[in-house]
């Protein structure tokens, strides 16, 4: 048996999923040091948010209990990602990097931070569906790429805690031919769509349909931010590229904005939302054409592989589709493939909250400490006896 | 970067799953073969049937085109699995068993091959749905349990390909609460009733169904090991294990049979068939007391975690139910947990056939070469640099 192992933890991000991802953490971290076949226990060196830094300079562990709000009091000058990844390099036991922000910047330095030895775990869409550069340049440093780096894990990055990810992943390397993937990829979208257009009839305005998604808490700050469609293009950017389609970015397809021309330029969300019932009108018309064929709409996303094509926007389906019965803010995802013939493999439930996002993250941690611990016992094997 | 390393892969059965994986597995080991970043080729050391072996004393490999051929022509005498696991445990690089068989026997010897460290895949649910004796030894020996000995993996055992195992396993593992697991975990069982009982009417009677199913091949060869629920069972036991209950066997909880009692003592499976139409009659009773109440039947099982319930049967669904609107012969599954809130989170697809259900083993197997390919890293690094 190997002697317990130390590994290094580094967290960017106390919002909501940095929250939540904070308190599973520190229940996993306990379940450890009470597992003694898991001689390896979790230390956090560094917690970040965008202002402030919470930093053990001589890598002795923070403790997890008052980390959050040792962060808030903490006067300690912020330190660039370049800086970071310097400090985990100099960790004299193996480090991960936790990025629980949808920062650009801390994306963009993922090649480094890999490169260095550093593993990141992380629900950052920003790293997978920016430049077809970055992508490539991340995954030709990780281990789970074609490099010899860090390992990385963003199964949040679609779907938030669903298991997307991994079963394209494991589809793609088991030799599966994917053929095509569709769904409701925005949490916001399905609630929306849901609410104006259900099955059977009924629903409001588009309009109110969407100040009561923001009133729920199920919009961002700005309803924009998510009627744009972007957040779903970088998703399916993410899955297209998985399956060894060369997306240049999450702009380069055709992605249907539901924000009328008239409202993209509103100063703010709050004169967005009082102008929006002007143009109630198109989503009327866009409803009574899918009433007229039997049929509800929704906002999905597509990939045909063979065609190469990636699509966001409304599409009609009928009542007995699958993404038609869908229930509040749920996901679903459907992969076609040769294997699954006919009917697709399907992954549905909420892909949005604070809780299953951070689950996602907690489950990729978990897999990258599986593979630090190989290591570790491996080099503890090798040392008494090889 | 790590010289090329050897693993060498030993595989039992070759029916209709065991094919369908040497056709896998040799395109997984070109695919390694042309990857430069993935210093690791996998080497067939043994293929044996139940009754036909095929060995390389001397651990060199076979050949993994003909070998399916080699083996009907191969006059060695077969082995038991303590010879297997002897053989295994001499070989000069890690060990990967792939048990493809339904075998209890092989089953019963996986502690043995884990606690000499040999790598265990396989789909076979009699390993982990038998006594709860044998499953706590599987998972004291195992690496992935709470022992040091080789890896086990056995996605396949529920939902053939289907991410069920893993997802619940990150579930369990990633600190959320299960409250209620529930499903069709029968392709069989599936494509029965919606057949007999589609949403919307219709449906021939129940021993018609039969018929036809066994005649497209979604039955056992004698449909009584489909009807007896004993499969299902096993499934469900498998599952509440997992997340916690100490279910003694795959026969300590309530299982509805579709077998009639008169019917058991059948000589054979055509004779069943033959005298099944006599029982028609209760089936339809069913049926019509569903459709009194606007429902369809469905042969589900489920797992109330903190009742302790674990049950498999007939039960009523709405037609608006996911489970009322499968198709074909697909499975479902819902996890209902404390993170997920109402909406489950749901798995649904193609949950029987050769290809599907080898596409869950290959993916466990890349599982087990990702960890042993970092032993192997690491093993290379400590000589080198340490």
């Amino acid at each position: 048996m190997a002697p317990p192992r130390q590994v290094f933890v580094a967290i960017i991000g106390v919002g909501g999923v940095g929250k939540a991802f904070l308190g599973q953490l520190s229940q996993l971290a306990q379940r450890m040091s009470q597992n003694p076949s898991q001689p390896m226990y979790i230390s956090l060196i560094l917690l970040a948010s965008s202002k402030k830094l919470l930093l053990s300079p001589n890598y002795h562990h923070l403790n997890l209990s008052t980390c959050a709000s040792d962060l808030q009091s903490s006067t300690t000058t912020p330190m660039s990602p370049a800086e970071i990844a310097q400090y985990l390099e100099k960790a004299p036991e193996k480090t991960i990097l936790i990025d629980n922000t949808s920062n650009q910047d801390i994306a963009d330095a993922y090649p480094t931070f890999l490169a260095k030895g550093i593993n990141v775990v992380t629900p950052n869409k920003k790293a997978f569906s920016s430049s077809l550069a970055l992508w490539k340049e991340i995954f030709s440093a990780a281990s789970n790429g074609t490099g010899s780096g860090g390992w990385v894990f963003h199964e949040s990055s679609c779907g938030a805690g669903l298991p997307v990810i991994s079963t394209l992943k494991e589809l793609v390397e088991t030799g599966d031919e994917v053929t095509r993937i569709e769904g409701v990829f925005s949490g916001t979208m399905s609630f929306l769509f849901n609410s104006f257009m259900p099955v059977g009839g009924g629903g409001g305005q588009f309009s109110a349909e969407v100040k009561k998604a923001k009133e729920l808490g199920y919009t961002e700050p700005d309803p924009r931010d998510d009627l744009n469609g972007l957040d779903v293009a970088r998703k399916l950017t993410i899955l297209a590229r998985m399956v060894g389609l060369d997306v240049e970015s999450a702009t380069s397809f055709p992605v249907q904005s539901l924000i009328p021309k008239e409202l993209e330029s509103c100063s703010s969300g709050d004169e967005f939302l009082e102008k929006l019932p002007q143009f109630d009108g198109q989503m009327d018309k866009t409803k009574e054409e899918a009433a007229k064929e039997g049929k509800v709409v929704r906002f999905v996303g597509s990939i045909d592989v063979a065609k190469k094509g990636v699509k966001v926007g409304l599409e009609k389906f009928d009542a007995s589709h699958p993404i038609a019965a869908l229930k509040g803010s749920d996901n679903i995802i459907s992969f076609y493939t040769k294997r699954y013939g006919d009917n697709p493999l399907i992954i549905q439930g909420a892909g949005a909250g604070g809780e299953v996002t951070a689950m996602g993250v907690t489950g990729d941690l978990i897999k990258v400490l599986r593979l630090l611990h190989v290591q570790a016992r491996r080099m503890s094997v090798v040392g008494r006896t090889d």
